[in-house]
């Protein structure tokens, strides 16, 4: 249950991580609760100021080891002790260096019963975006795409509308309200001139657009450009872009991010780690195939996405989901793992790890 | 049962329908059979042969309407009738012009009660191939390719080994033995010099290797001729096609079949219309990408075994399961009905029908 409700924080605490929490006494939930959003309450305190009774004698079950140091809130260790709960569940460890197990210690120091280690796998895959950011400072990217049965994302006249089904597109939506940004290369912007905002209705998050533009070639007229004063958009560049170029999209409310370069276009690495410096903990990778390959080169892929339409639609020249060189040979290819295989309206969603 | 009996003659009976029949009495199963070979007995003679006690005032269930023409066997209302059973339930009519309704009324003119119509969609998928052929007289054509998750059928160095894993390449082989034939293009013969035989064990049936070949390329030492004496083959060719180079395919025992032009490609309808002629009433075809989309372009597919394998190879030069021009707009794509997915090992096969 705790797992389940750190899951309604989706959206809204990255970079923090997903936690929920349960108080049980006597047999009866006397309190939850989850991180609700960034900067505001942790999972232990939320279910804290839920009590239907004194939490004194009681159990917490909690998806993620209780935090002992200030930061944006005071420590959660301290709360526990000073409700006089006296038995502690604890899931994963916080693989945050600053906490490490110093949360149990406490808690424990304190006379309190602690067991932890519950769903582990589970519990990592929930939190598979904070695990890798908080051991990296990289966001973690999910390579996000659409191709017919036949392996293409577009006619060879580029025509794409659509590729992927009403389900497919709506599910894209869903990660684009979980995930912190999302990305897409200029030939993307230049052909499709999307909006790359989050259009479901409600309480959402809206994704930072990211803009891998090494020349700082975006027109000034493009739906992205116009609408960043309302959506917060950064154009990653290389030092190849001109600096009055860059100072219109400035003044148009972008962000700019100037990035290393390599063999021509932005270095991959060097991008994702000054994203990671932004507190942008992922990363949604939308293509185009020219990207998606800098992407594989650099091994920086997390886990893909592929949705695969049931339409057939021919073409050398059409595109497919990642092109550039490729790798030599068949055996060299990258492997994904944890492969989960869904229906998505007519669709097919293929998913997996890479690492 | 008798349809699950049905499937038992898969590989052996095209371009003959899959039959079973099961005998009944007294709540008592007394005879079954299926059509088990193309020439010998039909299900319901296999099932009389194989009677426990007289069928007299049994039920007989068959899934296809009993014949009452003389073809290599004599007539089954004539077994069903001196057989003296007294009710007759019938899956699927017979579509053959031959018969079309007369089985059924011959059995009533002579007082036996039947029934028809039951399992009418699950029988017609499993004679699907049968029901095109005798209608149209052209063979089913199933399309099937293995491809990445990025839409390539090899690397941009035409490495291919392999795309799919194991249990994937055991599917086709099994494929093999259930279609008369499978079918490549010149381009695929020159590229992996293939056997395209079926390497399953034991008593197994080996599809006719179809090449498509306006030109009649394929090279004396290639795999596929100095094979042809041991498994039948056949060179689909044009005019274009050199006599002399004709003559010597057709000294090492291949067969050779001139078929009309189109665009400066085999007329594939024209060749479907031949090989139909010639009782191939199904084909495999394992493309290349210009070959499969000279089939999309003449709208010959029936349907499509698309096997996604899990990893990304990249390259804007590698190699798609259709290629040619394609089609201009998304919106035309060949959709397909009735998809099926299935895990094939680490792989996802999508089916689907395009009729």
């Amino acid at each position: 249950m705790a797992m389940e409700l750190a899951g309604n924080g989706h959206g809204f605490v990255h970079p923090n991580p997903y936690v929920g929490a349960v108080i049980v006494k006597n047999g009866k939930i006397i309190g939850s609760g989850w991180h609700t959003c960034y900067g505001k309450l942790h999972a232990e305190r939320e279910a804290f100021a839920n009590l239907t009774e004194s939490a004194e004698g009681a159990t917490m079950y909690v998806t993620l080891e209780p935090c002992c140091h200030y930061g944006k809130t005071p420590p959660c260790t301290e709360a526990i002790i000073e409700n006089r709960v006296s038995k502690v569940v604890v899931g994963l460890l916080d693989p945050n260096p600053k906490v490490g197990g110093k949360g149990i210690e406490i808690l424990k120091a304190a006379g309190i019963e602690v067991e932890y280690g519950l769903l582990q796998d589970e519990l990592k895959e929930q939190n598979r975006i904070f695990l890798k950011y908080i051991t990296t400072g990289m966001p973690w990217v999910a390579m996000k795409s659409a191709m017919t049965l036949d392996g293409k994302i577009a006619t060879h006249t580029g025509d794409s509308k659509w590729v992927s089904g009403e389900e497919s597109r709506n599910y894209s939506q869903c990660m684009r309200n979980e995930f912190a940004a999302i990305m897409v290369g200029i030939g993307t912007v230049q052909a499709d001139n999307p909006m790359l905002n989050c259009r479901l209705c409600g309480d959402i998050h809206q994704p930072i657009r990211i803009i891998a533009d090494s020349g700082a070639h975006i027109a000034l007229d493009s739906a992205i450009v116009q609408s960043a004063k309302e959506y917060r958009t950064i154009v990653a560049h290389t030092s190849k872009g001109e600096v009055s170029k860059l100072k219109q999209l400035r003044d148009m409310g972008v962000e700019t991010l100037l990035c290393e370069e390599c063999n021509g276009h932005i270095d991959v690495t060097d991008m994702l780690r000054k994203l990671g410096a932004m507190k942008i903990d992922s990363v949604i990778l939308e293509g185009g195939g020219t990207l998606n390959n800098s992407f594989v080169a650099a091994k920086a892929i997390d886990e893909v996405y592929a949705f695969v339409a049931p339409k057939i639609v021919g073409g050398s020249d059409a595109k497919t989901p990642v092109e550039g060189d490729g790798v030599d040979m068949m055996a060299d290819a990258l492997e994904l793992h944890c492969v989960h295989v869904e229906r998505c309206g007519d669709d097919v969603l293929i998913r997996g790890r890479v690492r």
